[in-house]
């Protein structure tokens, strides 16, 4: 397996390049009687698609997603649904003073050396480009979960060093609202400002940062997730770590729960109301054992600085021999307010598979 | 996929429960023609087994491998090897208060909603105790390793909010011989000092502590690590996600990376010496486009506190009661020293998988 | 994946060879709350057994099951299931003469190529002994198919050209007694009688015959099966292609159905009655578009005679020598009647496999 | 997983219906550096599309391929290779009749009961347009395969009950060039024309007829499938047994060795000539303990008459009502002119994949 699908059940295989003819995704082991709605699906791309700010690349691509395969009548028929997205943009001359030479801290020499053959416009396979397919599959994902009262919401919680504090809501909705309502993708407006700020001073300065994606997932059913090696969170880490740029993830009390006792860290179970047991504090993140217990599932996603700089860096050529690297083109000074579509698109990817999975015992 | 195997050529399926008559492990797709020392097998399974030192659980096993399989004059065969550890300390009367009531932060709750039934004898299947054919498994994989010269190290960087500064040595086994000098299982010999005591007095207080391990992989070929969803990295982050209490993983600069700028966080490349691209810095934690880039592959791991303490808590039974726990028994009141070779053996298992993929191409 | 998996969600993994210390499978994926009637598993292993009547071979194997996790009172707990038959007549001395030749149509020359390292004795892995772990395994899935009312029979339907009439009865139950009730396990016991003579006398020539199995399918669900790969037929018929010294696998109307018109061959569908469309015939063998349609599932399988024959036979050595090997020692003059429960154990776990499979959407 | 996918490390993904917007097919695992020769894979489709001579389908397709992914100056990158191909004959309209009524041995009913949805244009997913996707897939893996000197060749050995001669020659391109001289793509011209006209009084008389089509595998390396389940026949026979109409599989000796002695069946092994270990006889068929031997790997398919007839049949409609089904449009008398591609495609798929499995280890 040359690992381009994710997922068991609900299942998806991506393909394409930068600057090929296309990208697309495959779903396999959706459902019948999805509600496939290809406006909804649109959306989700548009949070993703560059251009859509002053603080995202200017790179300029419509992300039109066309499905060619697996609906009737507007809704899912259980065979496998194809998702292409034709690339517009391509400018591949723009990339030509890359073809011999490795970018710092980017894909271009670890390809070279794992194929001994790469396409080198714009990062090829290995551009994040690829994810755009993921946010159109895990849409359909988001659609599926819908259908079962599945809620999933990511947002930045940091930018740099700036980091807003915890958000929460009686509806993930109303969290939602504020944070498209910023660029910065923020649901604390107040933080969001702060970031937005920072980041086109560090576009400015030819520069990038890192930042951090927050995720909640609620109504999520007791009982998702594998014994032993298909933890729920280790399948939610995998989806996460798989994204580019991706450096650390960790869910409920994450590495702050290392520095921490068994007695606070415990969290105490609630007599149930209405039939459903609680906790009282929610350490755990919503996942003891590897199973949801029903309380919100939560997690963090960090992602390095974007490698593309505006400032000329030292390197070496295919060769091996020293060469230099010239700032100069587009840039996206900070990833995190188009990776939160990311994020909710695999964090739906691996519910959704982990749903059908449990489902299979029932 | 019920979730009990794990890699995809170099592949491991467990099974057994705490209390059950044995637990172990099918290592499928193991090359043929590696030397299957036993000795180093049960040596590895002897750093993770209970009742080593005093500041772990007094469980006494003994934690003895059988091979049933898949070898041949001392060698391995190619076919399947299965690896038995009968299970010796089986008091399970010692349960009997735990059968309809669920302990907190365990897994007692969610086995019980997802199968509706569960072996509650000290813990069944969500046991750590599945974790030693892991170790076993692991041992095999490094044995593989070996013949390819690529090295595995751990140790434990964190105890609480005690801190170990960064290890290096010119080669690991250096490192190791440090780390295996003391109980608290830190390369650092100070700060184990440090760590021994304070996990001592968590102990003497009947509570339980978190930490961290971190983990260098060293001489690994350029190019292991698969696009887009086998990045090396989050096969790496699923691997250590999986294992028992783990709630975070990073690698490189990790979470901090995501407060660094793009100038100083690239990695840049220096001119070939013996035909060797290698990089100035390491953030990239030596996966770059979730490939090896043949610097050491570091990251880290973060363990929450053992859930079983020695205090009486408040939870609920079987029905949704309100109802009390007591702490009596044996603890383990820090698991991060017996983890270390958990954390290696994974590290181990996934590196032999993605050398056996990428040698699939060659 | 080297091979000793089978199954998507109700998955075996078996490991052991024919001399070595114990064989044995994983079940993994097994629904909780099944009752693993162990009596039931070792009546089914007995059908299989080496030395039952004078017609096979003479090995003395008890081929005592046991069961070491994934139990809990009885009943499956969902957790990974461990079967483990210990080796008993291990006269590995036997094989010294085997050690440096190859037999002529067994796996000695490819095993060697393949791995450049065999265990020779009784064929390691290649020996058919490793059914054994897959006929236990076959027993667990039809205690879980039984709970949802199908079930599966197999007889010998051909003993090299001794053909036995089609049979039929309104249970299946039915025509296994009168199966039980002859060593040839053919469900006519006329032909029985007329096959049991003919390998007799084959055996006395130290020669070796082969056969076929039927095996029918009943109260199999309507919808079971996934296109477009993993059709219904097609992963019955990989798995009795996996079964040693099977060379062909039909269903339905099989081989001859490549000589009939599509006007005699449709089968036509009757008008529901309780709700139930059925067909007038039955050339589909109950799987149209690789998907279960109620009626009967039916196939055959053809089994090549044995190779180890009693007789001295030209072969090569290690060196590609010219090199006679000698007839001595125990054979099985034909294997058919012990086939018959490998043929059942993987049909049940086909459909097993399927049902959760279809159960994952619903 | 749903079942659109095939093969573990060279691994095929196909999608869309008979009347969607598109089919495709996404190619996972081909190694870099494989020349992608388009004209090659189109030339591979045009054996297989309709419309090609008249004694098949009338239906006009192109079935012009696009390549959109995983090539790179014409090379393989090794990056997913999806291939693109537009259905242009869309009669939807032809097909309404079909709507709510069901075809006898058709998948019609057997979809909607397992969905509760179905897309009943032309048979949707179930049509076997979808092997157009697979045939291009297939071109890929001979591609790779001939680089290491792999030949693959198919032909028509019966139709109905009209069988050919054992076909052989030096090299398997010139039985191709026998074989591509005739509209019935069978390698002896004597019988091909006796087919031909056969086929053409069954098309007359709007009837189907079914056929076998035999498959020769030369130069495949020694040391190729893996033991237990994934031996090299049990993959080809699921390869096979995939593809729509076909109703049986058999290797080597096939049904007819069930009928033979030991001793006479037993492939006797030569001294080795050119370091290559030979037998006298083939009747394993290239294949012995499921891993090839390096002899000619020979295997026959057997195909049942398609079902779409031009003759009126009684049947259900889906309200399980007695309906009547017309017999008019285009129908396909004899299917396995055009199977000779799919079947080659499948073989080359599985040998290709193999061929992957075992350099891993090497």
């Amino acid at each position: 397996m040359a690992g381009n699908s994710f997922g068991q059940l609900f299942r998806i295989t991506t393909f394409g390049e930068s600057h090929g003819t296309a990208i697309g995704v495959i779903i396999d082991g959706c459902p019948p009687n999805v509600e496939l709605d290809m406006e909804f699906i649109q959306s989700e791309l548009d949070k993703r698609k560059p251009g859509q700010s002053k603080i995202t690349t200017q790179r300029k691509e419509s992300d039109s997603a066309q499905i060619l395969s697996g609906i009737f009548e507007g809704k899912s028929t259980g065979t496998p649904i194809a998702l292409l997205i034709p690339n517009e943009d391509q400018k591949s001359k723009d990339y030509d003073h890359n073809k011999d030479i490795f970018r710092p801290s980017h894909a271009d020499y670890t390809y070279q050396s794992k194929y001994g053959i790469r396409d080198h416009r714009g990062g090829g396979r290995s551009s994040a480009r690829e994810t755009a397919a993921r946010v159109a599959a895990g849409a359909v994902a988001k659609l599926f979960l819908k259908q079962k009262g599945i809620e999933v919401f990511a947002h930045v919680s940091s930018v740099g060093t700036i980091d807003a504090p915890i958000v929460d809501a009686p509806h993930l909705d109303q969290l939602l609202e504020i944070r498209e309502s910023n660029i910065a993708r923020c649901a604390d407006p107040a933080t969001a400002n702060e970031m937005i700020e920072f980041i086109d001073a560090v576009r400015k300065a030819g520069d990038t940062v890192g930042g951090k994606v927050s995720c909640i997932i609620r109504n999520c059913p007791v009982g998702l997730g594998e014994p032993v090696f298909d933890k729920l969170h280790a399948d939610l880490g995998k989806a996460m770590l798989s994204i580019n740029a991706v450096h650390g993830f960790e869910y409920g009390s994450g590495f702050a729960g290392s520095e921490m006792r068994g007695t606070e860290h415990n969290d105490i179970f609630q007599p149930a109301a209405d039939g459903k047991v609680t906790t009282l504090t929610n350490f755990s993140g919503g996942i003891q054992g590897g199973i949801s217990n029903g309380m919100d599932i939560s997690f963090r996603v960090a992602f390095k600085p974007v490698a593309t700089v505006m400032h000329n860096q030292q390197t070496v050529d295919k060769e091996g021999n020293a060469a230099e690297i010239k700032g100069k083109g587009r840039h996206d000074p900070c990833v995190v307010p188009r990776a939160v579509a990311i994020v909710e698109a695999m964090a739906a990817l691996v519910i959704a598979d982990h749903y059908l999975r449990q489902n299979s015992y029932l």
